[in-house]
């Protein structure tokens, strides 16, 4: 499988520490050995630095923990492969252009019957489940809005109602978004963490180093972390439900849904 | 104004020592300091590293000196903003999909009344004249072609055409790439070299720089670089004509055209 990390903040903010934590699972501390990549939004527009091959072992993902790139929006991934050979095209995140925006789009899970989801004008350039998906929900939202929708909801509805089917078939966690807004959906394993004033210290799981966020941060920043597993094992993580998309935006939560389950 | 850079290689090549001498432009010997950036294709997969700010002071531009990364087909760009104010989504390359491939554009000049190219469903994200020109040209493609074209020349021959309608609005000398051929169009400045067997030595003009070819390649290695202003002092750069598009496909040349002018 693979992990995924995930940023949403309101102000520019580095995601060195939380990076270094998860670069760490591609081949130290945990299997995603296959490549990695992570995409920071700056304004419109985005840049994504990835490499395939093991992060824990990439001189690009040394240099990505070293320099603090500051951005409102990030979304990473590592990866450990199974549909799609080890490749560039196979790495996440893929990023599209729609309606004038950035969509980045990265997957955790597996897929089962993928092929056959209409992509329309947007075509798939690796083999990957996961890119499939990706091109399925632009053609949905291509196809249902014109435009950005000015009803957020309406958005919102379509992208839940789009996990929901890609749920059903197979495990599908998803860290989606065009900048502002960051999308994530749970199909078994997503964990996320708003950090707010006061601020405290945070001590990586997968490696030897704490943070004193307070020396980092300005009373006003608000921070949420998203990721597969948690990455600081002195925080209150929360796992999102099976089912569950949380939209975030400038670090706060503005949506959620988790619609019960209908019996049988 | 701008210079660009690009390679087409028979083999995974790497393009350090050119990109050294380029980076030097940016800030150092030249006054393109307002963005750099730089794709590399691998496969069909393709990864960018760019920066909004002058790459000769650029710590990721370092890495990319540093790290050799190996491919057959390169396009990179430093920028001196006319249109557009320095931000990332105003920084080249630009790339975009089109028929599940990647398209990767630069572009050196400025052009007018390029507000209302029609660029269809490829949206431009940032300001400039180049993005909304690339947009255009994918737009005519897909017009055109409903996939890759089973003939080159046809496609050659529209690319060509809508070269010649973006020189009536201005500079506009291009990069463009597939990851498996490199267009390039010259309105003004445009020099390229292919260096093969026997190989001899190379001296940066930016930078103090020698390189010795023999010791970094093989006997059947072709590979050619093109740049604004020719990277080195000791070689036979050939310069593009006003008007002139050449295709290089592994290292080679595989198409030039170039129409006389109309008479008055």
């Amino acid at each position: 499988m693979c992990e995924l990390l995930g940023m949403s903040a309101n102000v520019p903010t580095d995601i060195c520490f939380s990076f270094s934590g998860l670069v760490q699972r591609g081949g130290k501390t945990g299997p995603h050995v296959d490549g990695w990549g992570i995409t920071f939004y700056e304004g419109k527009g985005c840049r994504t630095f990835k490499d395939p091959v093991a992060s824990s072992q990439s001189r690009i993902a040394q240099l990505v923990q070293e320099y603090p790139i500051k951005s409102c929006a990030v979304v990473s991934h590592i990866r450990q492969a199974n549909r799609g050979h080890v490749a560039l095209e196979n790495t996440h995140p893929f990023t599209r252009e729609l309606w004038g925006r950035n969509w980045t789009f990265a997957h955790n899970g597996q897929l089962t019957g993928y092929e056959t989801l209409d992509t329309g004008r947007f075509q798939p350039i690796g083999e990957t489940d996961s890119e499939r998906s990706f091109c399925w929900i632009l053609n949905q939202m291509e196809q249902q809005f014109s435009a950005y929708p000015e009803s957020n909801e309406e958005l919102w509805t379509l992208l839940y109602q789009c996990c929901q089917t890609l749920k059903q078939l197979g495990v599908f966690n998803l860290l989606l978004s065009d900048g502002e807004y960051l999308f994530t959906f749970c199909t078994n394993n997503l964990h996320w963490i708003t950090r707010r004033a006061p601020f405290g210290k945070a001590k990586l799981i997968d490696d030897d180093v704490i943070i004193d966020f307070q020396k980092e941060t300005t009373p006003n920043d608000v921070v949420t972390v998203i990721a597969t597993q948690p990455l600081t094992n002195n925080e209150a993580w929360q796992k999102m439900q099976s089912g569950q998309m949380n939209v975030f935006r400038l670090g706060e939560m503005v949506f959620t849904r988790l619609d019960k389950e209908k019996g049988a």
